[in-house]
């Protein structure tokens, strides 16, 4: 894409009311637009992210077994009665709204009520389990406060999956599997070295949930790291430990759900002795939206944010300078795109160290530089994001290393 | 995908008070579920389809310079009132909510307002325009009434495409473009003989809008068609005409707002001259779930949905026949998965008529049966779902055609 048809444009300032470090870097770099406090447009860049961690989720989703569905905002009151969560003091964070007759409706902040409801008519025998539904979904959360940026919106997106198990062992086995398949995802995402499979406090249903916390100083949560190598924690919920304390954001959460909303939906299956039985579940979710705003608390440094390769807007970032190499910058920008590389080539009329300075905040892994010197040699300077490092390339070599 | 493991399976009926033939075609065959009027789940096959849709009209947009965004559903009172449709009165489909400081919030019914707010904070000069932003993204409408299934929805997918331009004349050209991308769109889906650009009422900036309507029983809108082999209608709206009378379903429409909501928001532009001058707008509407809808409406016939290629859940609906045949349709079942072709399995140990029932109501284009024959003569049975036509083919052959 041609930066100067790009509609966004770096700012030097975010909002003044705006305070995390994810929502100030991500609004300078043209990501995302506040509407209020909690609630963000992701504009042409951050959708080009998001859309890559969405794709990312659901692939290690669909390897486990996920079958993909989309679930609804509004919510029934008679639905959410029959656990007891329509109730504002039980649920602290509901938006409500109402039909034109007046009938109540919830918009929805998770969706174990309406899909245990939707599945009792598809579900009468043991043959017709496990199943191991997901969505990529819009949630609606009515929090006090939300000054975290994306990491904690009001409305944000989240891939919500349960599981529907016949026995605990059948269920544990697939709570494995979740938990390899967060792993695969939080490590494309580029926080894997930094992100902690937690215990935490359980439910009802069982005596401990896990919780996926990345370390950061973002954080709303205290960890204590207690095997670095096979990269486990214990949140501080469960008790005070001497060992060092590290404040964390809760990435993700896996926990068992038993039949806390299987029974009273009637959820049930006949096993093969014509028995019915409860139907076990399991939920396990991602914050998407939040997801994001992590790797960019985590990764940026002062001069702005640092995209890894699987989630990064673009691949390359292609900067022409001065005017006089935009005509082999044009043909090095239709070569790369030819070879499918994602390029966002800074085609604007501007100082080089404006170029630079978008540049190293807006994030993308690589940046091509076309200067002067290329005319003769025609060889690019290349500049790692991350590592800061610079070399000269042909344009051979760099199409090479980047297929 | 192996037909035993989806966890929607087709109902012989839909729920009682389902009148319109999409909402009932849609729930028996499993692609959706109704939550409440107007509020539909999307299951794994519907899903399938939707994001087909989806990805047709993305590719269209960004053919003609469209680029994504994702807006908010929660929407602030204070940017509504601007041009006065914050009121119940003026907008009678707001779903209203409220924060729990007790400041009102809107669900976004559209994001006129919404978008131009954000615009003003990167349009300035000439130089910045035209842009062409759209999303595919969730609505939410407070119909009094919804029985017409997802063709006319109380929580909706839309896609919407507005553009920002200097001069009528440069906008007038994008018109142009935007007809020609809705038609492929409409073409691509399976509709496009049945789809009419239709004159229609206009707004306080034009006297005339465009709207494209499809032929159909279930329609709410009468047009009169001036011109088939140009595929050209005028809505009835704008006074009676002798000529037939067809019923027909709105499934797009583009108009030019002038200045309507540029004016309000002080989105201004400066021109090469120095001149400020308010920017030129124009909307331009998919609903990408009515879309879906109309499909059924239009192509079903007596034994359920006929999808057309493009947008069908899979290209092939793989049936074995009897249980004696499994080994040689699992071998085909690889095969056709190896060479990308998209196969729902029907590995179910039910009785051929059922098989057939559930395949005629899904819908999936091609059928290839694995029967009795087929062992020695290593001939398939394919069947086209549309025409109902049967042939026998190799396998090699049938692949050849899907490919």
């Amino acid at each position: 894409m041609r930066q100067s048809t790009l509609f966004t444009k770096t700012r030097r300032e975010a909002p003044k009311d705006e305070v995390s470090k994810n929502a100030i870097l991500l609004t300078r770099a043209g990501f995302i637009h506040k509407e209020m406090a909690g609630v963000y447009s992701y504009l042409p860049l951050g959708l080009r992210v998001l859309k890559k961690i969405e794709s990312i989720v659901r692939e290690e989703m669909n390897a486990i077994g996920g079958q993909e569905l989309i679930l609804t905002a509004l919510q029934k009151k008679e639905v959410w009665e029959k656990v007891g969560r329509w109730n504002d003091e039980v649920v602290d964070v509901w938006f409500k709204t109402k039909l034109k007759d007046n009938v109540e409706l919830g918009l929805g902040f998770t969706h174990d009520e309406e899909l245990v409801n939707l599945l009792t008519e598809y579900i009468a025998s043991y043959k017709d389990l496990p199943i191991y539904p997901y969505q990529i979904q819009t949630k609606f959360r009515n929090e006090l406060r939300a000054k975290s940026g994306i990491v904690r919106g009001r409305e944000f997106l989240m891939k919500d999956l349960y599981s529907f198990n016949r026995t605990e062992e059948e269920q544990n086995e697939f709570y494995e599997r979740v938990k390899k398949a967060y792993m695969n995802v939080f490590g494309r995402c580029g926080i894997g070295d930094k992100t902690y499979f937690t215990l935490a406090d359980g439910s009802t249903f069982s005596k401990y949930s896990h919780e996926f916390q990345t370390v950061s100083e973002a954080g709303e949560d205290i960890i204590y790291i207690t095997d670095e190598d096979k990269k486990e924690a214990i949140n501080k919920e469960l008790g005070e430990k001497d060992g060092k304390e590290f404040k964390s954001i809760e990435v993700g959460n896996i926990f068992k759900q038993g039949t806390k909303y299987t029974e009273p939906f009637d959820l049930l299956y006949q096993d093969e002795d014509g028995k019915q039985k409860p139907v076990l579940m399991g939920g396990y979710g991602i914050g998407v939206t939040r997801l994001m705003g992590t790797v960019v608390e985590v990764l940026s440094d002062e001069k702005g944010i640092v995209w890894p390769k699987e989630i990064a807007p673009f691949q390359v970032h292609l900067i022409s300078l001065p005017q006089k190499t935009v005509f082999w910058a044009d043909e090095i920008y239709k070569t790369l795109q030819v070879k499918n590389i994602e390029v966002l080539y800074d085609d604007r009329d501007l100082r080089a160290g404006e170029k630079f300075a978008d540049a190293d905040l807006i994030g993308i892994p690589t940046r091509v530089i076309v200067g002067d010197k290329a005319l003769e040699s025609k060889m690019l300077e290349v500049k790692d994001r991350a590592s800061g490092e610079t070399k000269e390339m042909t344009l051979e070599s760099l199409t090479n290393e980047l297929i």
